[in-house]
């Protein structure tokens, strides 16, 4: 049995939000606002690039930066402010997005496009890491990850669960460089009613073979730290100065399939990459973390793997997207995999 | 026969410099450096996505947002600091770029990789747009657009007849905000060994269908601007808010198929998006260019067009590439297209 608590509250806009924690979690919620909660997005489809895109247009108005005191990622406390957690304490908090880009109650797109058009249906969900305002996936205790990598399998089985979802994407956009809005330790995920381009493609590769499994045993200088049936590595064509892979030796579709030791080592690996980062310019390190679990159908072949991207080229220099990425598909990098992993290996003892 | 004259200059480190202009260019060069240019990137290929990575490695040195008296985009001065382009005067010029991802000379990627690796084969240049040192597509005289656009005609000309190439890009990056290391209005081509993943995907599409001709017939409210043959039109699957393609009504391969008086309507219109852009905010607008022509082999089905991605989602607002963009490639969109596109159309009378 995993080793945690759960209590489902639903919220007054009737959002579902779900507290995790190593001890049971009672008392009754304080009060909460509850504006309406009426998401509307909608797909397009691309037709060069044979892809969906998601309009959603009312996360224009989304939170941006607010200062601490209206932090709504923070409990909430007894006649302040009402945060999106209607609870004076709590371990690890996961809600429906306020804005979304898929729903499960997705309404139609708009009539009359001249493209196709589809029904943005799915969930997005915020994962709250901890109740500290401050801190990242390096600093939290032990403890405190494994819980939330056991709220992260949780959210894998029920998304998956759900009618239509065909890829399930935990992430995270960390530090201003990358756009993140709220400053407060905090993931997200995503349940695509699609298997989106980059996972139909990694899929397609590990249908063909198995292309980890048969990188593991050349991959020496390119691993930056490991821990028992886990490696964290810089991809030999890594397409971002200083990315880092975190990968289970074995191969499993997703963390669905981790034995609690396994849940363990991947936490701990995935704090001790943030802390190297972190370790490397003695500031925390901007990152774009994705998980890439098997999509549905995959999991006979699919290899789980995690990517962090971070922007930064030097300690001053961030990596812009421009024309060749953005118009091409074609990343050009300054940095050689095998030297940003040594540095990596270096940044920490 | 192009109304324009063309002067070769080798520099002294064995670059090619063309300049371009509307009247025959004479005078001696002035002194120029000569740095030792032995660029030496290689390609390494990313077997999950399916796709090759440029390492060019000694990019990290480049110059970048220098002040305008050591800018190394403006005509060199008699006694000067020596700028790339050894004239005192110059209406467009083109260089080999000092920094390039591909060159005709590339050195065999290094030894004992995991990863299947070859050689960057292929050009990058620099297109200077005019001697001013401010400015930009908008600013520039009917003359000197017109120019510059046969400038990109010839170029493409060039490096498609280069051995290997099989995919010519000319882009622009514009603006801080996109990384732009130099202010200087600029733009860049780039010769690929290869289709880049991008392009592969709408060659595809538009080997199954006439993706434009089909849509254009009913693009009423997502049209910006025209010119006699050309479209501006915002896609109404854009996945930037203000993306903005430009395309001829029928189809071409590239630039290369125009008439005369289609160079003049290409160029005109072009101007004129940019001017709409930098309107919208009463300040320049910042985005990324990139032409889509026909890669080698692509010429009898593929439609030439033209996409501007800006990365502003409002005046104040970027639009930042993070966890389902860059980890899922799935973009979510903030604004419609039908709302951009209106406001674009009423940027300027």
């Amino acid at each position: 049995m995993p080793p945690f608590y759960k209590r489902l509250h639903r919220k007054k806009d009737g959002r579902e939000l779900f507290l995790y924690g190593l001890m049971p979690l009672e008392g009754p919620p304080l009060p909460e606002d509850a504006e309406p909660f009426r998401p509307a997005p909608h797909l397009r489809y691309h037709p060069l690039r044979g892809e969906w895109v998601v309009y959603a247009a009312h996360r224009q108005g989304r939170t941006f930066l607010p200062p601490k005191e209206h932090c709504p990622l923070c409990p909430s406390r007894e006649g302040g402010f009402p945060t999106e957690i209607p609870f004076p304490s709590f371990q690890v908090a996961v809600f429906e997005n306020r804005f979304p880009s898929f729903v499960e109650e997705a309404p139609p797109p708009p009539e009359g496009l001249p493209v196709a058009a589809g029904k943005a249906l799915g969930r997005c969900e915020v994962v709250v890491y901890t109740p500290a305002h401050t801190g990242s996936l390096a600093t939290l205790t032990e403890e405190e990850r494994l819980l939330l990598a056991w709220a992260w399998r949780d959210r894998y089985e029920a998304l998956y669960a759900l009618p239509g979802v065909r890829f399930v994407m935990p992430f995270e956009n960390g530090g201003e460089a990358v756009g993140v809005t709220l400053h407060h330790p905090h993931g997200q995920i995503y349940a695509y009613p699609f298997v989106p381009p980059v996972l139909e493609r990694e899929s397609q590769a590990f249908r063909e073979r198995p292309v980890l499994l048969e990188l593991f045993p050349n991959l020496g200088p390119y691993v930056v730290d490991e821990e028992e049936g886990f490696l964290a590595f810089v991809p030999p064509f890594a397409r971002y100065p200083f990315e880092v892979w975190v990968a289970p030796v074995e191969r499993h579709p997703g963390p669905w399939t981790f034995s609690e030791g396994e849940m363990a080592a991947f936490a701990r690996l995935l704090g001790r990459v943030v802390a190297r980062y972190d370790a490397l310019f003695g500031e925390p390190f901007p990152y774009v973390m994705v998980f890439h679990a098997a999509p549905l159908g995959e999991e006979a072949t699919f290899h789980f793997h995690v990517e962090f991207y971070p922007p930064r080229r030097t300690r001053d220099k961030l990596k812009f997207l421009a024309g060749t990425e953005l118009g091409a598909g074609t990343f050009v990098v300054d940095a050689l995999p095998e030297e940003t992993a040594k540095a990596l290996r270096a940044a920490l003892p």
